[in-house]
């Protein structure tokens, strides 16, 4: 009996890329974990072992470091089309090449008020991250974020959901609301200030999340999507997938005591999971990162 | 400006479930991660805040567990279908209904060879894994697992692949094949033994991983995915996610030492990644959850 | 035969208390993950199951939330000596109470630069940290972090090394120099203001981090050190736990590029684990928290 | 002002090695995380960063690769006594060296009911473990394990408890009680039959966790240290730690379910944490790894 190869892709992931800009005395820092994968005629190798198509993911990590130098790395966006294009271009049975590039952040210290030139703390949990398809035809490149971990203590409800025999949930007039947000969002172009681009499309999640009075995390989530579409006009479509991190005011009458909305739990499991894509266009689904 | 709503579902994860079944003062214990999914009308929380068809997440959870107890757990596919096809039924707004299972492996202990009745140690880092989708139309069933963890010290080989300007690895007819398995595999019927099933799907997987002479790991792949077909009548389409764990061999030379394939280091990263599908026909892609 | 009962203790960890602080509209929100652990005349529970001097962690647990609606949470230190002392104090046979608090932080959103009265964003991976012992007759705390990233591009050499027949290192005049900072640092006395106090530990240590030209980490750790028990009148030992995160500068001969100290691999393992203790006084072993 | 240099350690940490070894064509395969630390006239270069007495913690990890090259590895406490002596002896400086060995556990694969020459799965998230400190004068050899989850689904009890105002706890006399033993136990010699006395210390763990009525967790654990202190001769101390993760009973009446201790849900958080020491003397303090 004989099978099929499917849809099929191979690289390398992992690739820690740590670069150093100088300018003079004054360094900059930029961190990526980089992620490869190409497809393309590779029956071969899945038949029969023939690897005469299969560049090496060793080759393709060292493409990432040869190319940090020769170009510099700059934006993710940026720096994953050059490698994207590279493998087109050059490998005759690649015909698909997707990278993906996760950022750490790294904050300048001041100690005393003075920004130091070389001295760098991590800052936060968050991750930027960029995705970029390459084909013979077509370049598709997608932006995103991940543990960004928001908290309103308060603007958010949630009532008037039906009632089944499961059902023991209160309605409610006042809760917190807590979620850390994983969010991929499409451009309509490959030729974009990707540096200001992140920084108004994270911006503006930031402030829909402030600024939403919620009846439903749903309700935030299209906020938050729609106001990332409407600052950044180069996006066309954003996928958020918002946990709802739970916290539960604890219940203090065994003790003699209220609880007028102070003293909450905030167990890890379960936990809510919104997920909505905001469009500008109805449209065919993308080729970008799936959140589900 | 207005946007538009495009694909989304909402549900609770993280729904930690253990049962236990007593068959006199022999006990079963079965331990589920459950997450459940809803998607349908929901435009109008998105837009306003309405929630007349929002099932609270909370009453998607309490439902699990009630089920656990009206029905028994049995196996992870049997269970999904049995919640998804409740929710879809039950809740005019909702048409798409998506449970996913991980099942986490007790064995049972037993001391000076006997077996124990109610005592049990955790099994291996492997999950099993289930994804069941309803709609008012249609069910897919997909079972799976992750985290399973495989070595072959020897019987594989890398070479004959291409080389360009950034390539410097050398070839080898002799190496550690180290691998994580992450599968779904997709059944074409809702009526199977599940239990056999998976066990015939796992065990392919190991023997066609221990037998395979592997002269790349997208070989392996095909090899591994195609003997889970043979095996499994009801599966029509395995999709396989193969990190490539390297193992380099230490050069011990500065020590005056020789290294005959005995010494190696296992770095975290970077790693390889070979994804593949294998099928039995060729298919259109598949609703069933995806690895990349 | 029968053993003995060396030292034990027991309580409840991973209570996840947060507690939100309404001054008018603007709030202020405290995220504690507390953990309780009672010694004291316990022979009993252990030689034969009498329980009739455990307190219930799940009482204990019950407590830190009455605690943190009857007293407010404040500072983490004072929160955990008001729980160690009570426990010590109500319960007879308690004679030794430790409380450890983890205080992650959250950061006011501040969209359109104008700070939000009640929306937060998570700070950084860093936690601050306080351990409380209290006995019948005495007091000890300690404050401390953990998963403070630091990095250092510049202004690190490594150099006049022994070397054995298993050197290999080369000396160098430049290295990049990160590490994640865990330490905790012991108070002479109950009596502090312990918000200020963290405050300037913290800073001593980020401001040591980046002044300090290192010839090796340990120069770098005694400086740090150092730097808070000089700004920290009340500290008299502080013990430091860092990971040398390598950076090795990526050798691009083979391609042709040179590499002027620009572009580097941050692998997550092996990695150097520096560890030591700088001291006002020359003192015996502290009762404090150990980091190895 | 100047400070003093307290107790101090440097090493290298995370070193990966996996070794084979060829028997014919059957393979064995050993999987050690290593960690060394070094202690001795280490003043100087904390203090002016004078390195002549650090040998770098790169050539701790070469000795490491070399010495399972020339010596074999073998048990992990015999590997790690192997290079603790070396780093003391060899490094005048050097007077007290700590070598820690985490043993990841490969099993062989069977497919089919035949042994595999050269196939393994990882079995279990079990890790065996070992630390060795060496110093001029001494030796202590101390063994363990971690992440061993177990589960008894009965034959547990726990009443009789103090009550105070913030308990609200019911006496039960039917629970689960689940747990993941950690334990380091210490040799009263360093020649010992390491690998069988490994196997006789985790059988009776086992065998004392599945054969003990408990009455608390207390119970439990002094029951399992007194157990491994019967089987093993060598082992004069052994240090538990058990965290109580907690499966309650689920509340189905708002359903019209009764649950006859059947369904049970298992949070990650809060979890008692219960850790005592079981001595075959009564003895001061152990230079073993501690838990607490």
């Amino acid at each position: 009996m004989s099978f099929f190869l499917g849809s099929n892709q191979y690289g390398k992931a992992g690739i820690r890329l740590v670069s150093v800009q100088r300018d003079g005395d004054r360094h900059l820092v930029t961190d990526f974990t980089v992620a490869t994968a190409l497809a393309g005629h590779l029956d071969d190798t899945h038949f029969t072992g023939d690897n005469s198509a299969v560049l090496p993911t060793d080759t393709q990590k060292n493409t990432v470091y040869a190319f940090a130098r020769e170009f510099g790395v700059g934006e993710p966006e940026a720096f994953a089309l050059r490698l994207a294009k590279h493998f087109v271009t050059t490998q005759e049975a690649i015909y698909h090449a997707r990278v993906n590039i996760e950022q750490h952040t790294w904050e300048r210290l001041a100690p005393h008020g003075e920004p130091a030139p070389h001295s760098f703390v991590r800052a936060g949990t968050e991750t930027r991250r960029a995705e970029v398809i390459v084909t013979e035809d077509d370049v598709a490149v997608s932006s995103g974020l991940g543990d960004l971990t928001l908290l309103n203590t308060t603007n958010s409800e949630f009532h008037g959901f039906p009632r089944d025999k499961y059902t023991t949930l209160p309605e409610t007039r006042e809760r917190m609301l807590a979620t850390s947000v994983e969010a991929w969002w499409d451009h309509d172009s490959a030729d974009v200030d990707w540096g200001k681009s992140y920084a108004e499309a994270r911006d503006a999640l930031l402030t829909a999340f402030a600024s939403t009075y919620s009846l439903s995390l749903q309700q935030t989530l299209f906020s938050m999507g729609s106001y990332v579409l409407h600052q950044c006009p180069s996006v066309d479509e954003i996928r958020l997938s918002l946990p709802n991190k739970h916290h539960h005011l604890v219940d203090l009458t065994p003790f003699g005591l209220d609880n007028p909305d102070q003293v909450y739990v905030a167990p890890t499991e379960p936990y809510g999971l919104i997920q909505g894509t905001v469009q500008r266009h109805q449209m065919v689904p993308t080729v970008g990162p799936q959140l589900w």
